[in-house]
């Protein structure tokens, strides 16, 4: 394809995503395709000659339209908002554009560049001292991964370099919370620590945040066993219900024991834009790494991910490659990213938060921030205010969880988490609005996640007649 | 930014793109700012307020632009060809503009079937037996990391589960060869294997290919120290010379000792189309997995690499997740993506595979892939036919690794590496081509890697020219 050609295309292409957002809010948000469906009706043989951009343009419409669940929709309460704000949209079709590739600095100076402005830029927007340092990756799951990887070879006085984690006699132990997200064990695990050496720390019965005096209680009986602790992970605003670990406790017992502390805000980081936030995350800049991820409430499109870290020299002991093919002669005095994370090669997706801060001015930013907040407080009062509705977890942020509990079935759990998921499903079946029923200390009940960039208080009170009308139905 | 002044920027945005595509081959190739130099012209304090798209646009052209090294120039023969035909970045707009959310099946359908489909059509048409299943990672170092992580795990028999790699009591040892890309090297430190475990085998002095027979010694020494053998990472197309390590004689190492086989075909796997190179990947379907990134020569937009693994049950015992709130009702019959790789979430990278395949078709690809291998053979001939001109090694794929040795410095490796560096670093300073020096068996030689979209044989005739009045000069 010629740049004519594509000039051709890709004007038609943006009238149809321009259109696409125009009416996303009155598809169905949850997908109605059933498994395999989408597949059978693409099967063909490998493409051998060129088909007309008009026929992938019919197949856009009419089957992957139709197979997606719509997360920008207005409606869309489920799992977290995913925010493509179609400011950081253009920022990432410039970076697709242009077909750079960052592997060094010299292969793209502006990309690595940029990549430092947009991270400083976030890093004095949401309060933090000048010592940290960030590069963005594809996910909170690989900035976990890094950052126990980092917290590892700290703990093992770089055993990479030697005998590796098989060659350690005491054995490193990673602590959580059984709230935090999946991506922390899976990191442990994968990093090599072992399902037997992650503890998961008591909670709070009320707000599910992790106790301090558990987690003391904790690494002190693995010292005493003669173990090792390397990790603390920290979450601020955990996937169930957005709880609060303690950061200010945590980092004061990672100094003591000289352990790592990882603060993981996937989705809660953007509320570090906000001064009002500022008591969820104090003693934030003392832990020694940090991730958040700006492609879910601040609205940067999937994926962009921040990690980070104070300790950059450790950070890059752990993760640098050097081989000859990518000296040249400037090393030295720049930054190279590719020692900054797993991947050798990059994107150039500093540019759509480059332009998404620039279009959008972090002042808008903050201003749907808040509405957001206000919303899901709203949504709890009339929860809080309805009989036999519940919150089960304060409101913390934009996630409201509820339960109905009808008289007739109080006390009876079995019956409660019946009704939970049959409830949900029956919001989730209407294609009006979408939610997720999550399991809470083994028993189910329903998150709502505010804050897509479209949902207006108007938005919210829709899901809450449906979720009334379909607890009633469903009785 | 609402859809409307979204749409209108965008078509700026693409005019612009498509004109930068029609000049690219006119700017010079390598970046010509200095360390800092974009950073500085960009430099402001965060965006409180929204800034003017025009003011984006005149950035993105006059900093932006010169802070590029230009790799989709004709004139590019640095590293290795990362094409982004225009087909890939219709589909990579598309994806942007959907915003689509890949954490589950449930949560974007048509995103987990597409990457079925074309992973299914790559497999056909790179001749892989149907018992291969693959998905989109970011690059071949993830891909590898990953393999390591599953043959890590089978050699443990899932220490993940228990006290994890610490809790072995013998070492597990990784083979691999000196050519290696560094990111194998990376993946084992990562993976926690440890640098003392990582055996780096003989190669032939002549094509710099792993010695089947160096592999054995290597992996019967270790058997009987007591070491567990676990990984073989057979290189298809090395970084520095394009070398082919024996896949066959490897497997059948690997079959025999119980080790797991991981060939990288990072660059080399598009030559899997090509009937012709059949040869070199001769025994590959009796690996345990395979990576190549269509990012690369094929021409798919960064970032879009493959891992095809045949044992995916382990695979995804080695790297799911399951929490409650992401379960649905479908999960026992999808494919859930987000075990067969590090991120829980993901982009719709497989639209621009898609887009690419079938607005580009296989032939037109095919065709494309081997007017660069005879580029790279015409080139390899004027080199040997050159008086003080040497190929340092076999033209086996699209990349020239050569050397000028004028007689009054022949023998004189100092002098030679001296030389080499300057006349390479006098054709990069004219921006009218860019190569890439390197150390082979720690000398310098130059890499002419020859697969950009628009080089054609006009354009290799130019920096082969190039290359000789600078050896002259630089005498």
């Amino acid at each position: 394809m010629n740049p004519e050609e594509f000039r051709a295309a890709a004007h038609e292409l943006v009238d149809w995503i321009a259109d696409y957002r125009l009416r996303v809010d009155d598809l169905p948000v949850r997908s109605q395709v059933k498994p395999g469906e989408v597949h059978s009706q693409l099967q063909t043989p490998p493409p051998e000659t060129p088909q007309s951009f008009s026929d992938l343009m019919s197949d856009l419409e009419n089957v992957i339209v139709p197979g997606l669940t719509h997360v920008q929709s207005a409606n869309n309460f489920a799992w977290f908002p995913a925010n493509s704000s179609l400011s950081s949209v253009l920022g990432d079709f410039a970076s697709t554009g242009l077909g750079a590739l960052g592997i060094t600095w010299q292969s793209a100076p502006a990309l690595t560049e940029v990549e430092e402005l947009v991270t400083e830029w976030l890093r004095e927007l949401t309060g933090l001292t000048p010592e940290w340092k960030g590069a963005i990756h594809d996910g909170a799951s690989t900035a976990a991964l890094v950052a126990l990887l980092i917290a590892r070879e700290k703990a093992s006085n770089l055993s990479l370099a030697g005998a590796g984690l098989q060659g350690e006699s005491a054995p490193l132990i990673v602590y959580s919370s059984p709230q935090a997200h999946s991506s922390v064990a899976k990191a442990t695990l994968l990093a090599g620590f072992g399902q037997s050496n992650l503890r998961m720390v008591e909670v709070d019965e009320t707000n599910f945040s992790m106790k301090p005096a558990a987690l003391r209680a904790e690494i002190e009986k693995d010292i005493a066993l003669g173990n090792k602790p390397a990790a603390i992970v920290v979450a601020i605003g955990t996937t169930g219900t957005t709880a609060i670990d303690p950061i200010k406790e945590s980092v004061a017992l990672g100094k003591e024991f000289g352990i790592w502390v990882h603060v993981d805000a996937a989705m809660a980081g953007s509320a570090m834009l906000l001064p009002e936030c500022a008591p969820m995350f104090d003693g934030i800049n003392e832990a020694d790494s940090i991730s958040w991820n700006p492609h879910k409430w601040l609205g940067t499109s999937l994926d962009c991910a921040l990690l980070y870290v104070r300790d950059t020299e450790l950070m890059i002991r752990v993760l640098s490659t050097n081989p000859s093919y990518l000296k040249s002669g400037v090393d030295g005095e720049v930054t190279q990213l590719k020692d900054w994370g797993l991947p050798l090669g990059r994107r150039f997706r500093a540019l759509k938060l480059w332009f998404h801060l620039r279009l959008d001015g972090a002042e808008a930013i903050r201003g749907r921030l808040r509405r957001d907040l206000a919303n899901a407080q709203w949504l709890g009062k009339q929860v809080t205010a309805s009989e036999d509705w519940e919150l089960v977890a304060p409101v913390s942020l934009q996630t409201v969880c509820v339960r109905h509990v009808p008289k007739a079935i109080a006390g009876d759990w079995q019956a409660i988490d019946l009704h939970t998921q049959k409830w949900a499903e029956a919001v989730n079946a209407t294609g009006k609005a979408f939610i997720t029923p999550s399991l809470l200390q083994g028993h189910w009940m329903v998150r709502v996640s505010i804050g897509v960039l479209g949902t207006e208080r108007e938005h919210v009170a829709n899901v809450w007649n449906l979720m009334q009308e379909a607890a009633q139905i469903s009785d």
